[in-house]
């Protein structure tokens, strides 16, 4: 567990070592369901990962958790006092927590994200979800990587719609409406459904609205069955081998992004000189930039 | 105001067509006071710039107002209400206001945010406020191009010991208790008083705390006096010059990011090709990218 959690660090912290530990320990991946967690805030992602993770240890199947908050670290600290929690009720085998942050390093994010998912999958973790916060371009992007996309809602937050037109609701795979003890969860489970009938994924499966209530861990047997189910179709239908050949497209284009953005980091003493002119506005950032990027040896591969 | 808001979308849109008008806008601007304006979701920061507004409105100065939103499209919807109701109260005299969010276009998203505070500059506004949501990088970053950062917190949201962690107290120069009616603000503002005595900004401003119901439309003259009071306090420090440095190094870095994530994008087909291999396991995704890069001829500039 130790080497485990160090060599994540690496993946996080180091692009050079975590290309080395990729080499490594890509012959042992590719068995793991990788689910995609999303949702807005205070849907309860978290709380129902953990009563997902308390069902999967029942059945002794152990699942591995990336919790990714590429927007806001004010969650952080409540995040980590829950996987403690979570921890200590299940002791050593209990699931695997990853939590990551964005700060200081956004671009790495994404590229650091994958890299720990793989190693918890070559580790022999069944199931992996990787949680992301928020709903930006970095959390679609995470999303990517994943087998089964799973969507959380919660009755309240006026979320539901907001999500239609943000796009997630056309990438999920299950949803659920978690607060299920509140009045108002069935019914917006119903608008729910009634606006996803009739509209199948290309790949023929039947988004299923589920609810459950999480805080009492009441729903996660059939949400855990639905998402098994949705594997089965993905290997009958052949969509599996198209979801993992579009997480490859995600994962090569997080390190080039990385080492795009390193190039950005390298440049700064250079950037530096410039400032002063665009400060004085005798140059705009635009010429600067180009100047920059030529002098870099990178210009002529622009247009 | 037609004209302003289609050279907006171009500075949004078209990268190449943005070089041209922050060429052609650059020399108008450098006049206006900018505003950074941080905090967590629920703070009331749009509520609080909308009172803003509405005080400078009466002194005849006008606000621009460009919101970012960097992590959630969840907010969409509620924060565009808001602004259609400023903007039909105070009619054409009323504040620019520009919404920006980062679907579909993370990387631009600064780089077009940017380009919108200086065009408000040069179109005269005295006093332009760049909004972010959340407190990732995105909106550690966009607040490097402003005069003066503004963080605005609320009680009961358990964020004012949060944002201190995250960072951000160390970047503000002014701080809004908000929604300052509920009984635990005072208390609150008291205690963050307390933590800030003693730790003047290195170019020795006091951070002031100060208290304002922004829905009452409370604390907002002595928000204004403080917010000019830095300004005045930046020109007679020298510390103003510094500040307008630091914007430009991030004006640079934000054009650069974009230029290098287009590369990214023009990859893609080659992405593609090499995707099977990746999700066959037989390559890793750092050695797709590297065999890409060497082939876009960037390889040379890394090591």
């Amino acid at each position: 567990m130790r080497t485990a959690g160090r060599l994540m660090s690496l993946m996080e912290d180091d692009a050079a070592r975590a290309a080395e530990v990729a080499r490594a320990v890509q012959p042992h991946a590719g068995q793991a369901h990788v689910i995609g967690v999303t949702g807005p805030a205070g849907a309860g992602k978290s709380t129902l990962l953990n009563a997902l993770a308390g069902r999967l240890h029942q059945q002794h199947r152990r699942l591995g958790i990336v919790a990714v908050d590429p927007s806001s670290p004010f969650n952080g600290g409540a995040l980590l006092g829950d996987r403690i929690r979570l921890q200590e009720r299940f002791g050593a085998d209990g699931p695997f927590i990853r939590s990551m942050s964005s700060r200081g390093h956004n671009q790495g994010l994404a590229r650091a994200a994958f890299g720990v998912v793989e190693l918890m999958d070559a580790m022999g973790y069944p199931m992996v979800a990787l949680e992301t916060v928020g709903a930006g371009q970095n959390a679609i992007d995470a999303l990517r990587i994943a087998d089964t996309v799973l969507l959380v809602l919660a009755p309240g937050l006026g979320d539901a719609v907001q999500a239609m037109k943000a796009g997630l609701l056309e990438l999920a795979d299950v949803v659920v409406m978690n607060k299920a003890d509140r009045a108002e969860a069935e019914e917006a489970a119903r608008d729910l459904r009634a606006s996803l009938a009739g509209h199948p994924t290309p790949e023929g499966w039947a988004v299923p609205v589920l609810t459950a209530s999480a805080a009492r861990e009441q729903g996660i047997d059939q949400l855990l069955t639905t998402l098994d189910a949705h594997r089965t179709h993905l290997a009958a239908s052949g969509a599996g081998d198209l979801r993992r050949r579009r997480a490859a497209v995600a994962a090569i284009e997080a390190v080039l992004a990385d080492r795009l953005a390193d190039t950005v980091r390298r440049l700064r003493p250079a950037v530096e000189d410039l400032a002063p002119r665009v400060a004085e506005r005798t140059l705009d950032p635009f010429a600067a930039a180009e100047a920059l990027l030529r002098q870099a040896g990178i210009r002529d591969n622009w247009a």
